[in-house]
């Protein structure tokens, strides 16, 4: 059976590392898809260094258009990023009838629904395995492994980046700035780390997944998006003293009311396994009514950890590419006709439990002032955490845990906390969720 | 369109839970799958609890035969176990055209050549997801989602049970009778834990893994297999002391000499992910050369997370069931034609790490005699503990790790040690795996 054609847009990091690894593996793969895959056509503006990648054997042109309208061609590899000529030249290739693979999750986050639904139209596929944590086949696990499940809830370590940072905050006791500069040098942060470290990437995959696993619409624009730039250290240390680890989680939780879809930095036990992902590593925990939890682990970026994704859309769309649409996984796990348009609720309609740091002035009476604010909200308390002043000072800090309570709920109760005469700053309000 | 009609073989924990998550998730599923899945038939020897679990709507009969030879099923699930009446079933069922599910590691990992062979002839699926891992979706991770790597080795935690007795084990310092009595009340055991506690359930598993990650044949008859039977307390303290935990891993490994394929009692260090996965919990490590390291945990028996798989594998085939064959992903992941007969070594050509702990007699001299057999078969030491002797005792205990060497190596140097008059007794052998 002759080789299936692919067309390769972008050769940046991911670019290179697919076309490497598609060669290096050539035959493996081939064992195993039945037919090879070939990269026959490459468009990068920067058409020397494409060139000096790829060698003669496949062509390199810096108009993508060439490649979308190559007649030759089956599948294109999307690598381009962000939402301009991205979008533009993946609904030009559906249009002309050719299988996508993107690891896009900006452009699907925010896209997808118009993008699937041309895909539908013209009876082709847009495989997305990449898009989401790098090269833990997390999409095929929510979209085919677990579709027995009704699934609960979602809770990711999706932005290597951010995990890094909070990792080495937490190892060296540093505080966010040193750290960010030394990941940016280290190359785990980008020059603008702003998508990473505002929380957007991470929304973006959550975004992904709370879709397929609930068939509900892309709804980017739901989302609530918090990243850890405010985080500081003497809150990982307190977490810490307290038994919990602090990450910045991407959760999608379903709940009679509708949908949580939020990404936020996070207590969680210590010893939950996840809570002992560390570094630059992914992981992803998924609750299903009948399995319970299951966990998925490994790379969450890097040139051959996407590449390696990338590939593994290649050999599921070889396989498919002429069968009868019916055939195939729906694009978000669910069928066209059958999504759902539950909800997603505000970030003041959530429900969660609460870790609250107060400066308090070292008084008789603080705490009773607090805790019956608390208890008139109905709100209670699951640990607490009092620091003796320092030799000579006359402020302390309360920590506070609460159990599961509406964000609203806390929020009142923050605000009157705050107009306490002995609380002497802002409250820190950072969200815990137990994971069980 | 009609729902698929499946008939199911053996309704005992996997089949009940089957049967209710499939009628309790029925529209979520037929959300996904674009069609219904109905269990239209099922055949047990306990006919009056049979028709108990499963209503009115369904028929029940005592001979697998009616359901095999029933025109109207499209999919038949086996969950009688053994290689008995079940495999003359599946065969059956295969020859009459019919797709099959089966969670019957047992069977496949003794008979799956045979029985793949048949279903590849006869153009139909056989799934068996639930086989490896329970609700894990290892399988399908394995078959499709790295299917761009050259998978360098897996190392799983396989086997609940024994999982579960080496937590307790090493939590309460218990030695093994005792925790093995504790878990069969739990249910953690059954009344003849065998297949359990020698390893033999997790052979079976690793037989299927090593053979959709290398391509091979299975063949179980050629795995090494040593179960926990043997294991001291004392072991699983020195090992802590050191760093490490005792697991029980199924492991498959790729070398240029060949396959290893064994089971066995493996110290790995505490820091490891895998090394935190406690109780009766399920995880497997792979290895791929483009991915890195992915890790895939959840529970490894049960009804319902059994049942996860079991359903999962239905949606896969209700998907597929009239496709062409060549839009399938083939039965070993590989294509049959593909297929390598790379040799499996047999355990005293295998290499890896040692744990030594050898009784001696607390006299100058003895450590000297050791170290110099050691050196003369080429071991090199990574670490050594050596103990106190008790007040009055004269007697004391030498731990070694050592660095990788053949496995006949350690064996020749364990020989010469025992005939040593300074060494009091047998010296105790566990593998070691860094797992990095």
């Amino acid at each position: 059976m002759k080789s299936i054609k692919v067309g390769l847009l972008g050769i940046g990091t991911v670019g290179a590392g697919t076309f490497n690894v598609l060669k290096r593996n050539q035959e493996e793969i081939s064992r195993r898809a039945g037919r090879g895959i070939e990269i026959v056509m490459v468009a990068d503006l920067d058409v020397a260094r494409a060139k000096e990648l790829v060698g003669a054997q496949c062509e390199v042109v810096k108009d993508g258009n060439l490649v979308v309208n190559n007649p030759d061609i089956d599948i294109v590899i999307e690598l381009i990023g962000g939402y301009g000529i991205a979008k533009d030249l993946v609904l030009k290739a559906i249009a002309n009838g050719k299988h996508v693979v993107t690891a896009n999750k900006a452009l699907l986050a925010i896209h997808g629904d118009e993008i699937f639904k041309a895909a539908q139209d013209k009876g082709v596929m847009v495989a997305y395995e990449a898009a989401v944590a790098g090269g833990i086949p997390i999409i095929k696990a929510l979209r085919e492994g677990l579709t027995a499940n009704r699934i609960e809830w979602i809770a990711g370590i999706i932005n290597g980046t951010t995990n890094f940072i909070l990792s080495e905050m937490r190892d060296k006791g540093l505080d966010f700035d040193t750290v960010l500069k030394e990941a940016q040098r280290l190359g785990y942060a980008e020059a603008d780390p702003t998508f990473d470290i505002e929380g957007v990437d991470a929304a973006h995959k959550a975004t992904l997944m709370a879709a397929i696993a609930f068939g509900i619409p892309v709804q980017f624009d739901k989302a609530h998006v918090e990243g850890i730039t405010k985080l500081e250290a003497v809150d990982i240390r307190y977490a810490e003293q307290l038994g919990y680890r602090i990450k910045l989680l991407g959760i999608a939780k379903r709940t009679p009311q509708g949908i949580e879809l939020r990404v936020h930095p996070t207590l969680i036990p210590t010893k939950r396994l996840i809570a002992n992902v560390e570094g630059a590593m992914n992981a992803v925990l998924v609750q299903g009514d009948a399995v319970g939890a299951t966990l998925y682990y490994g790379k969450g970026a890097g040139a051959e950890p996407t590449a390696s994704a990338v590939i593994a859309d290649l050999v599921d769309i070889t396989r498919l590419a002429d069968a009868d649409p019916a055939h195939r996984v729906p694009h978000l796990a669910f069928q066209p006709h059958a999504m759902t348009d539950t909800p997603i609720l505000p970030i003041s309609e959530v429900t969660t439990s609460y870790y609250l740091r107060m400066p308090v002035a070292d008084e008789v009476g603080v705490l009773a002032k607090v805790t019956s604010i608390l208890a008139e909200s109905t709100i209670s308390i699951d640990a607490m955490l009092q620091k003796e002043p320092a030799p000579g000072e006359t402020q302390t800090d309360i920590i506070m845990l609460t159990h599961q309570t509406q964000e609203k709920n806390v929020e009142a109760a923050i605000k009157k906390i705050e107009a306490l005469s002995t609380v002497l700053g802002k409250v820190t309000k950072i969200r815990l969720e137990h994971l069980s």
